[in-house]
């Protein structure tokens, strides 16, 4: 294909007549698609439903170590489920907290802890003048929703193929006391699918904060969610990584079985040191007397162990991988060689992260709308929804069926196609 | 028998001598009893069992409305459940919020809220000078510790026969700014067993706060705990209350199934006015995506309405009514006339509210304790877990066996007697 910036106007005029039938054809149709939100397709999730005949009424309800779970008590978690989060997280099991069914929640109530009782000691970040926060661009919006609802200010740090860009954050963090975190998706990166190369995460961990109480708040919500078999990407454990460059303390890691067991219904942890662990328990006992241990033995009884869940995640992957394959396909073919637009081709995680031609997000998300087609809101993966560029739209292909997907994806290219060609034949 | 004041110094030294031998064959038996848990028994726990099966792997797993609640979303209950809370709570489903397992974590996260964001627009409580909390005494440690951590001023409100004293809660709320809140827990109140008289909800109800963000902290924690068929407590609603005496805003409602189903794995609810609802939905949302739709759907299926939920309330008080009754037994029995102690005799709820003589609460709780007996703590019941009288102590007889319950009531009626035939003999 030629690219759309070659072409004459004459012949991108006629393209873009072209365009404009195929896409009243498609407005015609009156479909109602949604490539917008990071869930499971109802059909994926009757993979997990056996999981409800894990521990009935006649089960015994102790877990292996002794304890009852049906009755008060246990704050972070029962034996057996901090065994598979350990496991699987690659710690120990002291590095584990366990809680209720949202890791969000968890990195919420982290966040706001620090902003009313500070961080081991350290002033409260709402008496502080002004607390910054690192946000590697584009990123996940409930993230930068959570720290801009408690008035930090927010800072684009753009993310490249190995992961944020390091000179920028150590000029921040290594200099600026206000800086007091950053949010990290190191593995199947909300959007952009990448994955944090060692050396990101090893510079990650030897950062030299001015701040004491600055944190790292790794997100690891696709640790185990490969599409492919044979390419899984890995990335380094950072608490070790921490622990090496002396900074034992510097990490919260969030994780859950959201996208792996039911999403709401899954569990969800916190690892971190055992004194970060400490400090949050002695605040965590205020808030909750425990959270629901039923749910953490039916969940370790069903998996088990951590192959258990692996095993269980290339069920997940065969409903996924076609999906991605069949949204990358059309992207391909239909956009390939215009240089209209870049998207990453990840092997894991929910997302495709498409960059269209500066300025013309909006425009496009709008006009797939127009034709039945809900897309993330462009701005979405930037902090206050502020996409300096315009330019960078998230696709999420799992929730669809295979069928409407095929569609969905037709809309999306025709709608890049056309906001493209305006944008090009305004220039001409 | 006669009061230990009356005997003569001679005839308390007697008893004193003979309590102490008494003490000494307990103690010498190495027990190791538990009296200080408002939790049930494991074997009352097992009444709840069956509630496991209420969904298996192949049930239908939507709600009444269509939900699927093995995906993400519905952030504030789905139907089934708002439609048996608000039967059980007398309200409409529009005035229910159903959350995760934990009403605690739902008080703590309004007053989190509040304290970072103030209420409906109000200034944050952390940006104001002085911010008071009225706490009905003797109360629930939870509650106290909730307000104490966020630095609130913690007032101490007395308790009658029909709740606080609502002269000084009139006293407090219409004329000080900086009063923000108070504590309730309206039936078979914790510890004292007391229920709200008609006149106190309505003298609530129609409280002229000085404060536009005064808000009532309405625990309705024992809603349906009734030992008795034949004697029951009721309390008027609250919320209907509040809108008849033009405060349609000022109440917050808390419940849950922790002491229906399972502690810890039921489910808990907010019930308040729609204006309330909508402004914490607005931050839950940031907070999580939503919460465990399964566990929500296990509950409504497992009860079918409140006839259900009642009938299964039946079952518990089989096995706490006894209890109460051998404790109160003992303590009538060995204490009845000898003017050391007074005691509250519930009709529901999970525990008997015991008055000493004044200063003697920590010594006989310690003594108790020496003798392998657990109470709560003396002062548990006080903000900053200071009773001024030293008098107070919370006695739960839920826990033990039946067998231990007995032993674990003599020892306590001798720690009480020891220790206040000191105190008097010390007068003498």
């Amino acid at each position: 294909m030629k690219p759309y910036s070659k072409m004459s106007k004459e012949e991108l005029q006629q393209e873009r007549e072209a365009l404009e039938k195929k896409y009243e054809d498609a407005k015609a149709k009156g479909l109602q698609l949604d490539m917008s939100r990071g869930k499971p397709a109802a059909a994926q999730l009757m993979i997990c439903r056996d999981m409800l005949d894990a521990i009935n009424g006649s089960s015994d309800l102790n877990s292996s170590a002794g304890q009852d779970c049906t009755n008060y008590g246990v704050l972070d978690g029962i034996s057996d489920i901090k065994e598979l989060f350990a496991e699987l997280m690659e710690v120990s099991p002291k590095n584990v907290m366990v809680c209720g069914n949202s890791s969000l929640n968890i990195m919420y109530d982290t966040i706001s802890r620090s902003v009313t009782h500070g961080v081991m000691g350290s002033t409260p970040w709402c008496k502080l003048e002004k607390v910054k926060f690192l946000c590697p661009v584009p990123g996940y919006d409930r993230h930068f929703a959570i720290t801009e609802h408690f008035g930090l200010e927010l800072i684009n740090i753009p993310m490249g193929e190995n992961g944020p860009d390091m000179d920028m954050v150590e000029e921040y963090v290594n200099k600026d006391e206000a800086v007091k975190g950053i949010w990290c998706v190191p593995k199947y990166s909300n959007p952009t699918g990448i994955t944090y190369s060692d050396e990101t995460v090893k510079r990650m961990a030897a950062l030299k904060p001015v701040a004491g109480d600055f944190r790292i708040f790794w997100d690891n919500a696709y640790a185990l969610h490969h599409l492919y078999e044979e390419e899984q990407d890995t990335v380094l454990e950072i608490l070790a990584e921490c622990e090496k460059a002396g900074n034992p303390d510097m990490v919260y890691e969030f994780c859950s079985t959201s996208k792996i067991s039911f999403p709401g219904a899954g569990v969800a942890a916190m690892v971190s040191s055992e004194a970060n662990l400490a400090e949050a328990k002695k605040q965590l006992t205020l808030q909750t007397i425990g959270y629901d241990k039923l749910n953490q033995l039916r969940h370790a009884r069903y998996f088990k162990d951590a192959d258990g869940v692996r095993a269980h995640m290339k069920k997940h992957a065969e409903f996924l991988r076609p999906k991605f394959e069949a949204v990358l396909k059309v992207l391909e073919q239909e956009l390939g060689g215009l240089e209209i637009g870049s998207w990453s081709t990840p092997k894991g995680g929910y997302f495709i992260s498409f960059d269209a031609l500066s300025g013309c997000a909006k425009a496009i998300v709008a006009k797939a709308k127009e034709a039945g087609l809900v897309m993330t809101g462009a701005g979405a993966t930037y902090p206050y929804k502020k996409d300096p560029q315009d330019s960078n739209i998230r696709i999420a292909p799992s929730f669809p069926t295979p069928e409407d997907l095929s569609v969905a994806a037709e809309i999306f290219v025709l709608s890049v196609k056309m906001v493209s060609a305006d944008k090009i034949l305004a220039l001409k």
